[in-house]
């Protein structure tokens, strides 16, 4: 088992102070001691640090019963960071200032139907170049790098274990990524689920808790948990993979080579499945997975009876779903984010609720409060930059991450 | 978040050390120091801090690379510790040395047709009363006491929150117990699910790992969860309710008031139902639930076909029950214990491997190990106890809980 050691402890005030710092904008030394309870000697120590790195700098004069004191922000100059978010049909670049401002954004369009690993890697090259056009700066103010691409990543040697639309295995990801990219810094490749996770951890809906757990809705599906503010990784990086657990014995077939998985009846190409299953006429069952849920958006907007029900059917699958979570895991705070989710949320949000209160245990029920993760940004670039932002600061030296 | 003290890192030291000298027997400080991977100025610390307290003493010579030293080994004098599992139709209270053998066991039956909690703890106390009588030990060498109850409970309140078999709502079961025992030391209450997976934390094969999980399956079903050595409590101790994770929509009523959980079918009345379903009028559908087990036992030892349909369909729902929490943790090791798995574990255990590798995704079942839980002793008594022994060294001023 891992043992705790000083500089974890360290690590962790660190991480306390900066997420406040990137919550709140800006903070006197007394504000952050308050807002993270650290001690006052803690939170000076730790921005003393901070300071000398030049992560830290001062913007502005507070006064705290009487006496001046500073008021402090992230110093975003003059690195950056890049968060990459590869799906099966596209790969979007942000750039992110160091305190996470969303500054720029490109996507290259993937050939879903060219899945080669050397295809994907030039795809995001071209969002990355794309990006730093777009922002007109040089690589060189790159300060760190993290791509998320789907299935199982291992973050440590680069590799991409296993993606199954793209039937990848063992592909050394990372080799090929920096060989393309030509940074001057190293890429640090996880999957959507950690990146979602990290990002609600760092910037989400007020500061972690007991046991958080991010849902992440689109053409796949899966969760990302953290306890104790720490993200739940499992054995090999595939924790969260609550889209592949059985809702249906012997039911549809899912893309993992099981039966009736979660992601088989609440990820896009399930839903559309559904919708041929109510309507097989239905003008929306032949669109592409955005256009679909932009037509269930319009129908539902126009009480579509068709659509209510698939919406309907989709909720009930998700709140089954979702109430094994709760009973397993007994989170206080369930956050959903995704593209399909954002474009249904007005709809599910207010179904969801009632359905998983019948799926969950009373006492665990009474705890857990449903709610869309709001962090501003698209969660999965975002968390791939937190992720960089953790490699600027380990490589000065200052640690944050919580592990 | 909780924020790691140093004091923290000074109690999973503590903890290293016990459990090695607990499963080990006696060691040397060189040898805690190469199995616990701790250095040897932190094993001589915690080393003298146990001895300071007299829960550690020197009991032989050894000799490392030529110089002598001290074999260690816990004290059990005078101490004695005693967990007890209340279930709905019995009270078992065994009584521990600190070094948690079990040196006595006393058994006192509860009426399941009363269950007022006065009825209840009158009973704990018959089984307090009579281990302590069977020892011929006085109240007073009692240091710490743990008893586990069905459903939810707050450990730091003492109350148990729900008991669904027993319709107990906020019953403040610590007061009541600690006056009827009359013991110098208060009582430490909590459920079956937290007591098996401190067992296996503390005393079960092998140091803990990065994820475990505890299958506990008797009456109820469910499971104990353990990531990088801490209790997954969850929100309000009400995680590990697997049990009551849905196995089939609108499946079978469940005693929790939904319907198709896990529990429902791989529960001891589950299997009942399973086999009233397969042969109405087979001889064993009547039994009670511990010959009805008796009964399945002797069944499979006969090669009765019917006993083997029905072990087939159990293991079956209990695979895809465990595929699920292989999915969403990525767990290295689950450990199956509890009364009916005891009875049929040579029957579960080959057919299991099998079905459960059915139901996992292919990189999380590389690395599950599926075992039996193995310390030797009732893990829900000896859980309990293993609570007993940190309060006696919380007490003393050395806290070795892995929070
Ligand atoms: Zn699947
Ligand atoms: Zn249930």
């Amino acid at each position: 088992m891992s043992t705790r050691s000083a500089s974890d402890i360290r690590n962790e005030s660190r991480f306390a102070v900066l997420r406040q710092l990137l919550t709140s904008g800006m903070a006197t030394r007394q504000q952050l001691a308050v807002a993270t309870t650290l001690s006052t000697a803690t939170v000076a120590n730790v921005v003393a640090e901070l300071q000398d790195a030049g992560l830290v700098h001062v913007v502005g004069k507070g006064a705290s019963v009487g006496r001046p004191s500073s008021k402090l922000a992230i110093n975003n100059e003059p690195l950056r960071l890049i968060g990459v978010d590869v799906a099966e049909t596209y790969a979007t670049a942000a750039l992110y200032s160091l305190s996470l401002e969303h500054l720029h954004e490109h996507t290259e369009p993937l050939d879903d139907t060219d899945n080669q690993p050397a295809t994907v890697v030039a795809g995001v090259a071209a969002a990355v170049r794309g990006v730093l056009a777009a922002a007109e700066i040089s690589p060189d103010r790159v300060g760190g790098i993290g791509i998320s691409v789907p299935g199982q990543v291992m973050p440590g040697t680069g590799v991409s274990v296993f993606a199954p639309n793209w039937d990848w295995h063992q592909v050394n990801l990372r080799d090929q990524l920096e060989a393309k990219l030509d940074l001057d810094v190293g890429v640090h490749l996880d999957n959507p689920l950690k990146a979602v996770t990290v990002a609600a951890l760092w910037l989400g809906n007020g500061p972690a808790t007991d046991t958080m757990v991010v849902v992440n809705l689109g053409t796949g599906v899966g969760v990302g948990i953290a306890i104790a503010g720490r993200l739940v990784r499992g054995t090999c990086n595939n924790a969260g993979e609550w889209g592949h657990t059985t809702l249906v014995q012997d039911g549809r077939p899912c893309r993992c080579g099981r039966r009736g998985c979660v992601e088989a009846y609440v990820g896009v190409p399930g839903m559309q499945l559904t919708l041929a299953e109510l309507a097989p006429d239905h003008s929306a069952v032949a669109l592409h997975q955005d256009e679909f849920i932009a037509a269930v958006a319009g129908g539902l907007d126009a009480a579509d009876p068709i659509m209510a029900e698939l919406l309907d059917r989709t909720c009930a699958s998700l709140a089954y779903g979702l109430g094994d979570v709760v009973n397993l895991l007994n989170p206080d705070r369930i956050m959903l984010c995704g593209w399909m989710f954002g474009a249904l949320r007005t709809w599910i949000m207010p179904r969801l609720t009632d359905l998983v209160a019948a799926q969950a245990l009373e006492a665990s029920l009474d705890v857990v409060s449903l709610q869309p993760l709001e962090i501003g940004r698209n969660p999965v670039t975002a968390g791939m930059a937190i992720f960089a932002l953790e490699d600027v600061l380990a490589r000065r030296g200052l640690p944050s991450r919580v592990v």
